[in-house]
């Protein structure tokens, strides 16, 4: 089975880097949690509330973030039976792009650059798919795994994974 | 119909390049032409036929790539009714990333982020895949064109373009 994951909110952790751009610049408090339905930028003051677009645009955003919990293991036990394929919407952020291979590199040595995907719209060929954003399921024709986030906790009509300890239940 | 299109040999030319450098550093010929079934390497000295990998990795190689006879005006046309991506086995080359996005970006400006895919192995959704490599359309359900390069002058078993005139005869 070909099981493709996305990066972001899935295997690593931008928000909590957002919250602390927007604690170091604006004073956000750093236990900050997003109400189920928002974004990063319901929670600021207006006038900065597109400042995420210049931090997620900057050289280093994404070579820090932290991994989620469980994901390393799990995709080293996905991979003993399946084909694991990491597909990132990264070509949106020229300035990502070797900052995610580099992560990979450090978090998830064991996939190898051959299952690396940065794409914009994702047209891959899978028989799973988790992501957290529900407009990359539009045209995927296997199973859909909706990766819980608070941007998508009232989107009801997909079946939904709330960790990776859930995404193994399901596909193991 | 959703077309998709390798770039190295097909959009961009390393070849050329490839022959500066080792012209630069080994007195290689400006005017080496690759013998049918032969790669780069194939027309260097042997001491120094792994060099190509090492210039390859280097920041900037991918930056001033000439871009193949025809393909801008091709892929504008073939844009016109079409979906057009662009598909590039990139991630094996981290150093490449920018680059690629740079150079698309400066010579193929219509082609929008969301339709750019940097991969290894192109485990793409698509109709067409126009391709320099067969590697490439092993797992590939769509039609494939073998866009004509040195080293695959002697394959026979795939339908074959020689160049971007010829692709748009069989599109359009």
């Amino acid at each position: 089975m070909r099981i493709a994951i996305d990066m972001d909110e899935v295997l690593a952790d931008p928000i909590s880097k957002f919250i602390k751009l927007y604690n170091r610049d604006y004073g956000l408090p750093l236990d900050t949690i997003l109400d189920p339905g928002n974004e990063i930028y319901h929670h600021v003051p207006a006038h900065v509330n597109t400042k995420w677009f210049e931090y997620i645009n900057e050289k280093g955003f994404f070579r820090d973030l932290p991994v989620i919990e469980g994901s390393i293991e799990a995709l080293k036990k996905l991979q003993e039976n399946n084909e694991i394929y990491i597909v990132s919407a990264a070509t949106e952020f020229r300035n990502s792009l070797e900052d995610k291979m580099d992560w990979l590199q450090e978090h998830f040595p064991f996939i190898s650059w051959q299952n690396i995907v940065f794409c914009g719209n994702k047209i891959i060929k899978a028989d799973v798919l988790i992501d957290d954003r529900i407009k990359n399921f539009a045209d995927f024709d296997g199973r859909k795994l909706l990766f819980t986030s608070s941007h998508n906790m009232l989107i009801t009509n997909y079946e939904r994974v709330d960790n990776w300890e859930q995404v193994l239940q399901k596909l193991l």
